[in-house]
């Protein structure tokens, strides 16, 4: 099997500039859409990377989102074997394309055992397989940065806005930016609910929440910012603006009407930290990036 | 106000490869998709090289779909008038549209007057107006054929296929791979319910609808193939695939859930054509053209 580089294996962002957004939001914006990357989201960029580069060649996550099905395609591309935990009741179109990418979906019933701990027994069953983590990995960040490396070869930007849950897409992008010596603004979009990254960025130290936050944007319901993310977060991320819920599904709906891009929540938390703190962006010209595309029909139908 | 010229004022199409979407449909399948062209269809490839080439600083056209959100921003961007009769009973989204693309939107009573009745009674009033067809004018071919030339400058295709209603798209892209030297075989997806292209090019003469069809897919509501477009597409379309409703409706779900593209049900009759007449397609190399992404929400939703 041949083994395709990273920049091969990826495909480049989608920038899109949308007048009628613009005008609505008051910003010169343009979207780095990832929703047409591998696997829907920009996950991928981490997943193959990481998987490239390790030499185990079993890999195991606990991942019911967007990283699983990046992880178990990227270990397709590279004859690689995966294993994803996956609460039993996860969306079936979610368990399917894990399937689909050719990965083994380890369902577990999470009343009974932690996803943690079912991973750590898959580790010890396997003690030469990886456990990855779906952010805090140095691996995660370098492949993460393409995108930022991507954005800085588009240029023009005052202002770059992602969103932000365990912080491997914002640290990639800061370090993909900073490697071409692009000087854009870093800023990150948090749901409110779930502002651990803006309470630490606050406080100069890691903050947790007590539990993984029930936001819509599922891609961020995550307890804290990793360990590798942190320290170029804390560096180089200017502020983080906490959306309400109220303001991400807004995102979701004018992305649809006048984008017509189709978002996942958590893609669409970009948008919607505009709404919130338009002071921040108006009359500048910003790259709002939107994560990933991958959203249940039904969850969608009800927030159109 | 500078002119831009027309490959200055369109966007290049969106190419999109999904590995998924090849697997469930059998094909080796580009997506060329016109979602994110400027106002959302492909229709502004026609618009804008119409009012661009047109002296008279006024135009009108009957359309309530996206060629007249196409041609009003078109007149916006070259500084001309537009009117654009629409039935009053338009969804409102259609309405705010054209006005916010800076045109008229004419609104009449259906019941009362028929749209070419209103456009003749407008052109009346205002000699020195362009009565613009949303499908059959050179210019409209002329315009899309823009299209037909990234697709042969792309290369690697078979099979290309688009959604065909009045003509103008079909005629555009088979006179931009002529010019460009690309031999891919043209097919067109129609829906069944409105057959009248499949008809004509049975019969080798142009054959009418009695009424425009009520297919969900609006855009190809037509009543018969353009006298312009005709002798293209008998000459140079090899084939043309009836879609049936349900068929649309799954390509727009497939288009949804497997590649994350939004596409309204006009759009999607591509992909319908794929999975009626899977035989035409299988383990060849296709291009289907998604021609427009703009569809109401509740449409959408009833949809999903």
């Amino acid at each position: 099997m041949s083994r395709l580089s990273l920049l091969e294996a990826i495909k480049p962002t989608t920038f899109l500039k949308v007048p009628r957004l613009c005008k609505k939001l008051g910003v010169e914006l343009t979207l780095a859409s990832e929703t047409f990357q591998q696997t829907g989201s920009f996950k991928f960029r981490a997943a193959y990377n990481l998987a490239l580069n390790v030499t185990n060649s079993h890999i195991i996550t606990a991942s019911s989102g967007n990283f699983g099905q990046a992880l178990a395609y990227a270990c397709k591309l590279l004859g690689k074997r995966c294993s994803v935990v996956m609460p039993a009741n996860s969306a079936r179109v979610k368990v399917e394309a894990v399937i689909e990418y050719g990965a083994k979906a380890d369902l577990i019933d999470v009343k009974k055992i932690s996803r943690a701990d079912r991973v750590r027994e898959l580790a010890e069953a396997d003690p030469s397989a990886y456990v990855a983590s779906a952010y805090d990995d140095p691996l995660v960040i370098e492949g993460n940065a393409t995108l930022g490396v991507e954005i800085a070869e588009r240029g023009g930007f005052d202002i770059v806005i992602a969103p932000i849950g365990g912080g491997g897409l914002s640290s990639g992008i800061i370090t993909g930016m900073k490697r071409s010596g692009f000087q854009a603004k870093m800023i990150g979009a948090e749901p409110l609910m779930a502002n651990d990254a803006a309470r630490s960025l606050r406080a100069g130290y890691i903050v947790k929440n007590e539990t993984e936050p029930q936001t819509i944007a599922d891609g961020a319901r995550t307890v804290s910012l990793g360990q590798h993310n942190w320290p170029i977060i804390g560096d180089g991320m200017l502020d983080i603006v906490e959306v309400p819920e109220e303001n991400i599904i807004e995102g979701v709906r004018l992305l649809f009407s006048l984008a017509n891009l189709k978002s996942e929540p958590t893609g669409a938390v970009s948008v919607g930290a505009i709404l919130t703190q338009s002071e921040l962006f108006n009359n500048r010209s910003v790259c709002a990036v939107v994560s990933g595309g991958n959203v249940d029909a039904d969850v969608y139908k009800s927030i159109l």
